[in-house]
C-alpha cells in the first residue's frame, strides 16, 4: 500500500479519497475549507496545512479541483505542489483543465526530477459511486503503470492515451458527447410527448433502449424533475464545447453535432439556466416547441 | 405455454423463434424462403404455408418484417394474416412501420374480433443474442398484458406506451438517436485522432466512458473495422430520420440535432454509401476532416 | 399585341394584369372572386365565366394561383383550362407548385397541341411593384420564346432553365435563400442590439451594406414593424423548404443552412406565429436569446 | 479640403486614396513597402516615412490594414500614429479587428487631446470601384459629423452606431452573413445543378431574384470561375465567423445558421482551401454531394 496524498476534497475527490481509505491505503489530504474534510478525517485520513505538504509527504499526489485557475493556485507558489515534489515522485491531476496547462505543469515537475500524469475521468459521483468511474491518462506510459493500480481502486478502468496533455484533449472528445445525446435524448422525449406517450413513459422505454448511455440513464431523470444542484452545469458543459470547438478549428475537423449543441447551450443560457444542471436543455427546447415542461420554474 | 405464430424468420425473427421456442413454446412459423427456415424446424417449430394459416394455428401471430410494403404482403389478400384472424386471436407487429399503417390494420384486426399490438424493438441482433432487447408496445392494455409474459421470453423489458400507432411513433423517437449518437462519437474519434491518439485507443476509452450506449459499444467498433453486411444501412436510417422530422414538423417539435445529422447521411449517400451500415458516417466525416480513415475502399 | 388570359387576380395577379393593360395587351380575366377583379374591369379587362373559356378566347393563358390543389381545380375538368386548349395555344402558369403536377399537366396539354410553360417569379409584390420581377422558365424553348417579350412586359428579366418542371425546381432552390437570409439577417441584428446599437441603426447599416438582398431590403423592416398582413408566413415559406429538403434527399445534395433553418421555422410556428410573415423568424430567435422585441404581441 | 493622411496603400487603402485625390484633398501616405504606392505618388499624393510623420503632417488620418497585429505595429512606439497624435486631430481606423483593440488605442488618443473613429467597411475592391461602398462609425459623434464628409468621398454612405467599439462589433454582424449567404446559395445551385439546369443558367436566375445581394453578385461567379487572387479568403472569413461565435456567448445570442456555416469553412480548410475565396464553401459543399465541381483543381 502506497503513501498517497490528495488535494481537492469535494464532491468526488472525497469520494476517491474514501475508496482509497478503504483499499487501504494511507493517504494525506488537503482542502480550501477544512470543515468539508472533517468525514474523511474520521475516517483515518491524515491532515496537511498546504498542497506543499501534502506533495512532501506523499510518494504519488492526486489533484480534483474546479478548473485551470485553481490548478495554478495550488500548485504554484511557495506553498504549491510544485515546491513540494523531488525526484521519484509522482503528481496526478484528474481534472478537467486545458492541456496547454497540464503541459507547462508537467515540463515543471520533470524539472525537479518528478513525473506527471494528467488523468481525467469520465463520470459524475453517480458514476462513481456506482463504481463505474474510468479515466484517461497521459504522460510517460512508466509513469501510468506505478499509478494504474491506485487508479483501479477508484473506478475500473484507466486507458493510456498518449503524452501528457493528450489525456484532457480525450476528456473533451468525450464530453461533446455528453452534451449532444442529452439535445437528441431530448428531441425524442418532445416527440414522444407532444404524439401523445406521457413523459415518463417515454423516459422509461429511451431508458431501456440501446441508446441509453450511463451518462442518459442518470441525467435523463433530470426531464422529470431537475436536481436542486447540478451535477455539471451549462457554463460548465458550454465550457468544454468550447474547448472542443477549438480543438476542431485547430486540427480541420468540422463538428456539426457539437456546433448545434453549443448553440442550444447559449439559448439555455439566454433563458436564464446558467447554472442549472445541462439537462436543462431539454427545457429550453421545450420552450422553443411552445411548450413549458414544468421542470424548472 | 401458448401456441404461437411467427411471420418473418429473417436475422430478427429467426434468433426470436429460437427465443420462443427454448422458452417451451409451440410455435408455428412461416417465411417467403422456406429453406432459411430449416434450422427452425429442425428445433421443432411447425411450418405453414402461408400467413393466413399461421394465424389460423395460433392465439397469438408475431411478425417482424421490413417495412410497410412487406406488412401489407403479408396482412392483407386471401392468404394474408387477416384472413387467418377471429374473436380472442392476437396478432403482434414487431416491425419499424408507419404508425399509419399500423392504425389501418389494427381497426381490420378489431372488425374480426382480434386484437393487434405494435411493438416494436430496440436494438440489433447484437442484443437480442445479449439478451437485452426492449419493445415498445401500444394497442390496449388488457392485451398488452395478454402478451407481455411471452415478450419478456425474448428480452427483459416491454413498456406500454399508448394507442395503436404510439409504439411506432416511440420508435421513431428512440430511433433519432442512434444517429446522432454515431455522428457525436465520430466527432470524438477524429478530434482525438487528430491529436495524436491512436483511433483504437479513443475508441477504447470512450467505450469505457458515460457515453457509451450500448448502440455505441456495438456499432462503435466500426469505425476501426467496417462490417461486411449492414446491421442498419444508411438508406434505413434515414429513412426514421425522416420520420422523426415529419412528426416534428406536424407536431411543432424543433430537432436540430436530427436535422443536422440527417444532412449528414445525405452527405453519405452523395459519397456512395448508402448500403453501408450507417457507422459509415465516421468515414463522411472524416472525409469532410481531409482524410481517408481506410474503413472503407 | 396579344389576345392573353388571366386566371387569378388576386394581389400579384391583378398587379401583373394592370401592366400587360398598360402594356397594350387586351386580357381577358377569371377569379374565383369576381368583385376583387373590378378594378381591372373598370381598366379594361374583359371577364371570362371560367378558366375553360378564358383558355378558349386566348392565345396565350396565363394563370397565378395559391398552390398544387388551386391549380389542379382550376386546369381539369370541363369548365377548365385544359378543356379550352387547342392546337397553337399556349399555357403558362406562374405559381410555385410541385414540379410532378407541372409535368403531368404540361404532357395533357400537349395531348390537346398545346404547350404549357412553368413560369414561377421571384419576389413579392413590392418586386412587382418596383419593376423588378424575375421569372425563371421552363418548357420548349420555342414556346419561351413566344411567351418571352410578354414576360418582359411584367418584370425586366425571364430565364429559360429547361424541360417542364425544371423552373419549379429553380424557384425552390432560389426560395431556400430567402429563409436562411432572413435568419442569418436576425442573427446580426441581435449581435448589434446586445452589442448596445439601436435595433433601426442596425438594421440601416445592413440595408447599406452588402449583404443587403432585394428581399432582406423589403423584408428586413419588418424586424421593427410586422406587417398586418404577411407577404409570405411561416407555413408558406416552411412548405417550400420541404420541397428544398425532399429534393435534397433525392438528388443527394446536403444543405445545411436549409435544414437549421426550417428547424427555426418550425420553432416559430410552435410559438403561434404560423400565419405571421416568415420574418418572424426574427422574434423566434429573440425569444432564444431571453429577450422579447416588441413586435409582436 | 482637409489635409489627410493615409496608412496602408494596399487593394482597398490604395484606391481609397485615389478617390480622396480625386476629390481635391491632399493626402500624405505611408505603406510598408513604399513601391506599392508609386502610383499614388504620380497622382500627387504626399510621403511620409513613418505612420508617426503621416499623422503630424495630417488633421486626420486615416488607416486601413490586415489586422489587430498590424494595427498595434502602427499605432505604438516611437514611429507610431499614436506619437504623432496632438490636440484636434483625429484618427480613423477602417480595418476589422476586436473591438478591445479599438477601445484602447481609442483611450490613448483621448489622452493626447485628439479623437479617434472606428470605421470599418462593408464591400470588397470591387464594391468600392463601384462607388458603393459603405461605412460603420463609431466615437464621438461630433468626431463623426467632422470626417462624414470625407468619407463619402470615398463611398455613399456612413452611419454613426455609437460608441468606439461598436463598429468594430456592427462590422462582425454584418459580415457572418456574406458566409451565411454564400453557402446557401451554394445549396441552391447545386440543387438546381442536380435536377438537370447547367450551373450558369441557374446562377444567372439567382442573380436576377430577390435574394441577390451585392456580395451575391459579385463573388457568386466565383462558382463558375474561381478567382485567381482570393478576395477575402477562408482563414479571414473564418477569423469573423469566430468574432460573431464569441459575441454570440457572451451575449446570449444563439447563432445556428453562423454555427453552421462555420463549421463549413472548417470543412474547406480541410480540404485544403483555407487560403481561396471563401466561395470555395461551394466546393466543399459539392464534394459532400459527390461531384466535383472543376473550379479548383
Amino acid at each position: 500500500m502506497a503513501d498517497l496524498g490528495f488535494i481537492g476534497l469535494g464532491v468526488m475527490g472525497g469520494r476517491m479519497v474514501k475508496r482509497l481509505l478503504d483499499a487501504g491505503h494511507s493517504v494525506t489530504g488537503y482542502n480550501r475549507t477544512k470543515s468539508k474534510a472533517q468525514w474523511l478525517l474520521d475516517l483515518g485520513m491524515r491532515w496537511a496545512e498546504t498542497p506543499r505538504a501534502v506533495a512532501e509527504a506523499s510518494a504519488i499526489t492526486f489533484s480534483m479541483i474546479a478548473d485551470t485557475k485553481a490548478l495554478n493556485a495550488i500548485t504554484q507558489g511557495v506553498d504549491g505542489v510544485l515546491a513540494g515534489l523531488s525526484t521519484g515522485k509522482i503528481y496526478v491531476d484528474m481534472s478537467t483543465v486545458s492541456p496547454a496547462a497540464i503541459r507547462e505543469i508537467a515540463q515543471q515537475a520533470e524539472a525537479k526530477g518528478a513525473q506527471m500524469l494528467d488523468a481525467p475521468v469520465s463520470g459524475s459521483a453517480i458514476t462513481l459511486d456506482e463504481g463505474k468511474l474510468s479515466f484517461m491518462v497521459a504522460g510517460k506510459r512508466e509513469t501510468f503503470e506505478k499509478v494504474q493500480p491506485i487508479l483501479l481502486a477508484i473506478g475500473p478502468k484507466a486507458t493510456h492515451v498518449g503524452a501528457n496533455g493528450l489525456a484532457a484533449a480525450m476528456k473533451v472528445a468525450t464530453n461533446l458527447s455528453l452534451a449532444v445525446q442529452m439535445l437528441a435524448f431530448s428531441e425524442g422525449i418532445l416527440l414522444a410527448e407532444k404524439s401523445g406517450i406521457p413523459r415518463a413513459t417515454a423516459a422509461e422505454v429511451l431508458f431501456n433502449s440501446v441508446m441509453a448511455s450511463p451518462m442518459v440513464k442518470y441525467r435523463g431523470p433530470f426531464v422529470l424533475k431537475m436536481p436542486d444542484e447540478a451535477l455539471f452545469d451549462v457554463n460548465m458543459m458550454q465550457k468544454d464545447l468550447l474547448l472542443a470547438l477549438e480543438m476542431g478549428r485547430q486540427l480541420d475537423v468540422p463538428l456539426p453535432t457539437t456546433a448545434v449543441t453549443n448553440e442550444m447551450l447559449t439559448t439555455a443560457r439566454a433563458m436564464g439556466f446558467a447554472e442549472k444542471d445541462f439537462a436543462v436543455i431539454f427545457e429550453a427546447l421545450a420552450r422553443m416547441a411552445g411548450i413549458k415542461t414544468g421542470v424548472v420554474e
